[in-house]
């Protein structure tokens, strides 16, 4: 019988999306209140709020929860939460005990409402030093920091969209009820999610069928927020990604799906968040592999496995599943990690990711023991189908799930 | 830094061997007393309960743990234990209260001395019922119990000897205290057991390297005490690993080591047993296959799998590493399982064992994506040495930890 781990701090999923009538009225309510905007990784933050992936937050972070989660990650409630979630706005007229109404910068739709406890100002530079381990504005996560407004604006929400991604990405996207439902349908209760915003070539499957081996299921979990400029679509990703499944995967045991965050590329801090809430959606392990939510070269390609070490062990159920860098290695005859395979590098089927873009860009074979055919002709076609100038833009992980 | 799970039921191992003075002086009292011989099975929880390996036991059970043990599972102080571990005679004379010397049934020489507590008859036919889930004579644990005394006697032991095992496999003999060291001289945490009785061929390789991906190491761990005729010995067992660990594994994250029990064949139960003694020297995982443990057919392939989920989850803090059956895929170009291959039969490479017994005895050489050529030989060399009549008796898994 299914058993799956429970919540984060919780027994329940706390999904903070209204619907229905209660829906209705509230969208009625936030016409006569103040509007500030949103910017997109916080829209992702509230969409996941809505559908229950942050349980148990009932809404945005205060100053004191703000400085336990840099500082320790944990809350002044004493939950364990790696990266702040907040939201902030330069609006001088706000102030605690006001409702607002939260608008989507991107499509100027209402997201949710806010009742305002607190309004604090925060060290953006201590919070990049805690969380992204450097101040440098090339980090994609630091300059999300860095553009937040003067103030955080603290309070319960009530989430009033979905994002628009139920639409948008009907086959992929499932909320964390969703994900349980299935999983119980299927009657796993071991499932490892595989945490992805590349297209998966043999290394990733390999990551992932070791997971298929030894839980009763895997979900591919896709990005489908915002990412940095270069990365692969999710459209384009899901297909390449489907391709495989059906290929060299058994039905019963995998599922694609997709959520709603933008990546902070915060690394370890990161590979924490993605561990706290697959367990919402039900998942009993993170596949973690090399430089796990990193971005270029700011983190050791295992400081996301050696957090997990950091943290006490029963901070989180979910638990991850630490895996080394992989290859095709010709002796092995098989795919195989720096911890399996004893042999020489010139043994190994190791491709650089500019080395990959360029031979996709210009229609050339990958190799088999590199990439399955079916998925580089996928890729191949995106590569024809983009203008020229945008190629040099775009990168792909050869290695490892990031 | 290294922190291995602790030893079942206690936080320190219980070895119940005598060393150096209190050694002597217990072998000299030995002497005077009561002989009572023990069979091999007999011997080997013997030398494992000196060692530490059965943790936290001081000797052999009374009737109500026998009764727990084969009705529930449970010792009558409350502690996990899956398989009487009792010891027999047919003795009229010996009798509570009495101190007695057990000897070797195989080689004549003191093994123990035990104070009886208690004398006891048992329902043989019931243990057999409730442990091997079977009475039939023709499974060789079956007919273990069945050839025991009239009688079981209970009550501590002191162990006084080490059953040659150091001397007789000086490079593949290690105690509990010493695969602790070593895992932690490693470094490793989370360590993998891989029980074997087996060669290993690329489906076994498979799932030991599953296992190193996600832990930190893997131990491949032999019986060393009795088998079933027709069984590999030990010693070419051991030298066809040896052979496959030097050209397939990386040195850091292996370790092929023995133990001295002898195999019962009580499929589930014996998975759970070996889960346990297991967690003593120092494994937090142990993986099992199809049929773990099993004979013939008398267990479904994956009773050894299910029997984990019908026990608290916190009964054992070793956990199973449970894989399907696995084999070479050519449309993976991989090794995969039933559960990670989404193809045909006509695309798989299996061999029954006595097509590859009857390859291996004629020098024919086994597929490459069977077994790797280096351990092929080490095997065609043995059969080419055994007499013409014993070749049909030699038995071997072709594709699951057994």
């Amino acid at each position: 019988m299914s058993k799956l781990v429970p919540p984060h701090g919780s027994n329940t999923l706390k999904p903070l999306a209204l619907t229905d009538s209660a829906l209705n009225a509230e969208l009625n309510k936030a016409k006569s209140l103040p509007k500030i905007t949103c910017s997109s990784r916080e829209e992702g933050d509230i969409i996941m709020l809505g559908i229950g992936g942050f349980t148990p937050l009932n809404g945005f972070m205060n100053k004191a929860d703000w400085q336990g989660v840099c500082d320790n990650m944990t809350m002044e409630n004493g939950l364990f939460w790696p990266i702040p979630i907040t939201f902030s706005t330069s609006d001088e007229t706000v102030k605690a005990g006001d409702e607002i109404t939260i608008v989507s910068g991107k499509t100027g739709t209402v997201v949710a409402t806010m009742m305002v406890d607190e309004k604090y100002t925060i060290d953006k530079t201590h919070e990049c030093e805690m969380v992204y381990k450097t101040t440098e504005m090339a980090h994609p996560g630091v300059a999300m920091v860095m553009a937040q407004g003067k103030y955080n604006l603290a309070g319960q929400i009530k989430v009033l969209s979905d994002g628009g991604f139920p639409e948008k990405y009907s086959d992929l996207y499932m909320t964390p009820m969703q994900t349980r439902a299935y999983f119980k349908d299927k009657g796993w209760s071991t499932v490892a999610a595989f945490q992805t915003r590349n297209p998966m070539h043999r290394s990733h499957e390999y990551l992932a069928k070791i997971a298929v081996e030894i839980c009763d299921g895997v979900m591919i979990h896709s990005v489908l927020g915002g990412l940095k400029a270069g990365d692969i679509p999710a459209t384009v990703r899901s297909e390449a990604i489907a391709t495989l499944i059906k290929n060299y995967f058994v039905d019963d045991t995998i599922l694609q799906s997709g959520y709603p965050l933008d990546m902070r590329y915060a690394g370890p801090r990161e590979a924490l968040l993605h561990a706290l809430f697959r367990q919402n959606y039900g998942c009993s392990h993170l596949i973690v592999g090399r430089d796990h939510a990193g971005v270029d070269d700011y983190y050791g390609p295992f400081d996301a496995h050696n957090i997990f070490d950091e943290i006490e062990s029963d901070t989180l159920i979910t638990q991850p599943l630490k895996i080394d860098w992989t290859f095709w290695c010709h002796k092995c005859a098989s795919m195989a990690s720096m911890k399996t395979c004893p042999h020489e590098a010139k043994d190994r089927v190791l491709l650089s990711g500019t080395k990959v873009r360029k031979m996709l860009s210009e229609g050339e074979d990958l190799p088999s023991t590199f990439s399955r055919p079916e998925v580089a002709n996928v890729l191949q076609a995106y590569y024809a189908s983009i203008k020229d100038e945008d190629k040099v833009e775009i990168k792909m992980s050869g290695h490892s799930a990031k």
